[in-house]
């Protein structure tokens, strides 16, 4: 199934369009990577990409990855460790300024016993809120729906533009 | 009160002994960074600097920071957040190995919403085991002793290194 989202956000950085040179068959995040399976993009350009978890802890939830596959993050080599974590960081300046969130977390789980689900590294922006768990816990996970999904998307699109050079 | 861990590990890296030139006064990290306030450190070069958290999730639980002071990762120069997590990485390698740990979460926390407590920019590392948590939920954190904590350190101390320069 290809997806219209990623069609719609081919290359926001006037990258050229390219896809993972080590694709691994079965990894769903692969399969997005392609183009192969749906998702809500807010960001892509030659090397990462990034998109709305499905299952989100809050509204604005978003997965950044490279798209060449590597299981966890110590697969990774470390020199393509920070390239992500900076696009990381400015997607999540993206998130709280399209949501006026009060704050964020990134998370990074390597590893089963870590609550890694995909084994295709992704970091997590997960916007928070002064009143979204007055007990100290996360919110709650739950599925969302793609046209939920895709409006939050539409707003985060329009804040977060190229990755500055400098 | 200068610490007998920051004096036992300056320089792994063979670096000069730089101190923050943007120390913020009450800053307990801040205060680490400069020696003046006790931790148990695994990891040290002219920029930036870990040590066991007080509180583990885990133990091993490893924080890493710049030794500028910032206050949360978007008030960092984007340009410096690459550095800061490849050093997350090479050091969560370190802790995977000392601990023999099945996997880890990587997290920063920005803002009091996301659980940030100090208020200068840190990147959490929580070794986890298979069985720490059967529920899904994080383990408990708890104040750790002094003693624990360097024992731990030492372990991890052990197989930090120097940052690869390629």
């Amino acid at each position: 199934m290809a997806s219209r989202f990623i069609r719609t956000l081919k290359c926001v950085n006037g990258h050229s369009d390219a896809v993972s040179t080590n694709r691994e068959a079965g990894c769903v995040f692969c399969d997005i990577v392609a183009g192969d399976a749906e998702a809500s993009l807010v960001y892509e350009d030659s090397t990462h990409i990034a998109f709305m978890d499905k299952a989100p802890i809050n509204p604005g939830h978003v997965l950044v990855l490279p798209k060449d596959h590597h299981p966890t993050l110590l697969d990774m080599p470390l020199g393509e460790v920070g390239p992500l974590f900076t696009r990381a960081a400015h997607i999540a300046a993206a998130v709280r300024d399209a949501l006026g969130a009060d704050g964020f977390n990134v998370g990074q789980n390597s590893g089963r016993a870590a609550n890694q689900i995909v084994f295709h590294v992704h970091v997590h922006i997960i916007p928070r809120y002064r009143r979204d768990s007055p007990d100290g816990k996360w919110p709650t996970r739950r599925e969302a729906a793609l046209g939920e999904l895709e409006a939050v998307a539409n707003r985060i699109r329009k804040h977060v533009g190229s990755l500055p050079t400098s």
